[in-house]
């Protein structure tokens, strides 16, 4: 199964909106076939391992990191051809909780008379696809809020001058971890501010779907000439209801008018959009307007915080805006799920407790 | 030489003012006499490691982590005591700064027919004693800055509410590196706000020499009843030379009035002071203000901090006062040397750059 972890792994910035799965058939201890599933419209995992291993797979162990399909999607259903190719045993790392499996995959599995063990490296398992999870289990998907800091937890000076302040390092490294997301998420001010592209750079040769770019607006502040309006990737810009229709600036772009929650955008409408659309992952790369908006009403699922090395002091911009806490006990409580140095700078990935 | 270190760390948090030094003794690969210095005033590491040897110093090789000293302090010369020994060979990490050693040691040696190989783990050496080095060779001693923080750079509340920001691994990390510097130094600001009591708290058993504590009130504003006037361990408050005389507050505590520089104590003159006292390490543990000073005067050596996995929110207060920047070319560069986790607070130690 860890087999079949690594190679679902392989998939991890390509398979939006499916999960990554990987697949081993094995008879005994001798590997037979592998597989995994790439993208979205081709085959899945066990199609690739069971074509590998041929007439092999009868009498083997199939190992599927999530349940195997029973329905017909855009190819047809995993657990059929797993009967078809005679395997004796299915070993399944994390159920699918998506509506058209949910247990069928399993159960049609027993109906055919093969052995079925669900539960080894569960975690692992649905750690890897913590997203599709979120997804299908909570209906929006798992936020990811990205920050890059000082030591003491600033982000830019007063003047707002905020290049450079994490190594080549850890800015490659956030690449990576946008190239795994189905959208990334930012604010007007922050296009306002920083002009960003929001778009994946990975070394050439290394494949990914290009994650959906989001921008919330909700007053269409967004500048003509803007990178995110550029076209270069699908875009979607959520504003408020009251704003005005027609723009050419937005010619490049998808619009939507959304609910207001008070002053701003329903945070929660948002998400659910995104989750409609298929959306796993959304790394949030925004200011502390926003980023302090999704702490503050716990829709933040994952902090990943790189910290440079430098002080700026106080008079810089600070990383979060969040309500005045009157009361140590009401303080926002993560845990740290990893920690490591990236040339000189420090990465943190956190959760809520 | 890796064996000597690891005794001389023995006398971490006791042999102030003298460095940390350990001794071995070797024939060939079989030790035969170790040693470490334990306390100003008792025997040096050489003189334990010459006792174990007994007669089988004789034409051994003696590992010494400083150069072994060469004048009459409190004690004899362990050089003499080396020569008499017969030992054939004596490999040094570090070369003794004191001005009445400083090459005299080694010089001593070799007129005596001793092989004498200096440099062996040099820098472990010198990191073991980086505030002893500091003192003599800089004439201040080596400053680490301590800080608790958030992890938005928070140290407590707007309301000024900061206990348990960090958990229990990491305040007894704090007393470790309490115990081994040989001044703890605050501010009156900080005095005022959490009435600390600055001493060193270990559990049962394990020795230290108490670190003087040392308080900076320009204004002489310390409260009668403050844990830092009770006297139960020796207490310097620095003040300005405004600042007037006979106060019975202070009657358990030594007083000494300043420099000022501008509008605060000149720290240079602080440092200056401490150094003559024989002051090693000294533990800053203050406010934005005093450690915002030392960072931006370039007088902090090292920041000791404790970033606990929590949202505190702008509104919250600073960690450190630094002048404003312009420029970011302009920001303090540090790099770090260590990061681990205590509990659930990551512990960073930095340097400046």
């Amino acid at each position: 199964m860890a087999h079949a972890l690594r190679l679902a792994e392989r998939g991890l910035c390509t398979t939006q909106p499916n999960p990554r799965v990987g697949c081993v058939i094995a008879q005994g201890a001798e590997v037979v076939g592998t597989g995994f599933h790439q993208r979205a419209g081709e085959p899945h995992a066990e199609v690739y391992a069971l074509r590998e291993a041929g007439e092999r797979a009868r009498g083997a162990t199939a190992y599927v990191t999530l349940e195997p399909c029973a329905h017909h999607g855009r190819t047809p259903p995993c657990a059929d051809a797993l009967v078809a190719a005679g395997v004796k045993r299915v070993a399944i790392a994390a159920e699918d909780p998506f509506p058209q499996v949910d247990g069928r995959g399993m159960s049609l599995l027993r109906a055919a008379g093969i052995t079925v063990d669900a539960g080894l490296m569960r975690e692992a398992a649905r750690e890897l696809n913590i997203g599709f999870f979120s997804r299908i289990e909570r209906s929006r998907p798992w936020v990811r809020v990205k920050l890059a800091m000082s030591l003491d937890g600033r982000t830019a000076l007063a003047s707002g001058e905020s290049k450079w302040i994490t190594g080549e390092a850890a800015r490659a490294d956030v690449q990576r971890w946008r190239a795994r997301s189905s959208a990334i998420l930012s604010g007007s001010g922050t296009v306002l501010a920083d002009d960003p592209r929001l778009t994946v750079r990975l070394p050439e040769g290394e494949a990914f779907a290009p994650p959906l770019r989001v921008i919330l607006d909700r007053q269409l502040r967004t500048p003509a000439g803007s990178h995110v309006l550029d076209g270069s990737v699908p875009t979607l810009l959520l504003h408020g209801a009251a704003a005005s229709a027609a723009d050419e600036r937005f010619a490049r772009v998808e619009r939507i008018a959304l609910a207001m929650s008070g002053d701003a955008l329903d945070l929660r409408a948002v998400l659910a959009l995104l989750a409609g659309r298929g959306c796993n992952e959304v790394q949030v790369e925004a200011g502390p307007t926003l980023c302090g908006a999704l702490f503050a009403v716990g829709l933040a699922d994952e902090l990943l915080l790189y910290v440079a090395p430098l002080l700026l002091g106080d008079s810089a911009r600070p990383l979060l805006h969040l309500p005045t806490l009157d009361d140590m006990a009401r303080r926002w409580r993560l845990q740290v799920i990893d920690q490591r140095m990236l040339g000189q700078d420090i990465r943190l990935r956190l959760r809520p407790n």
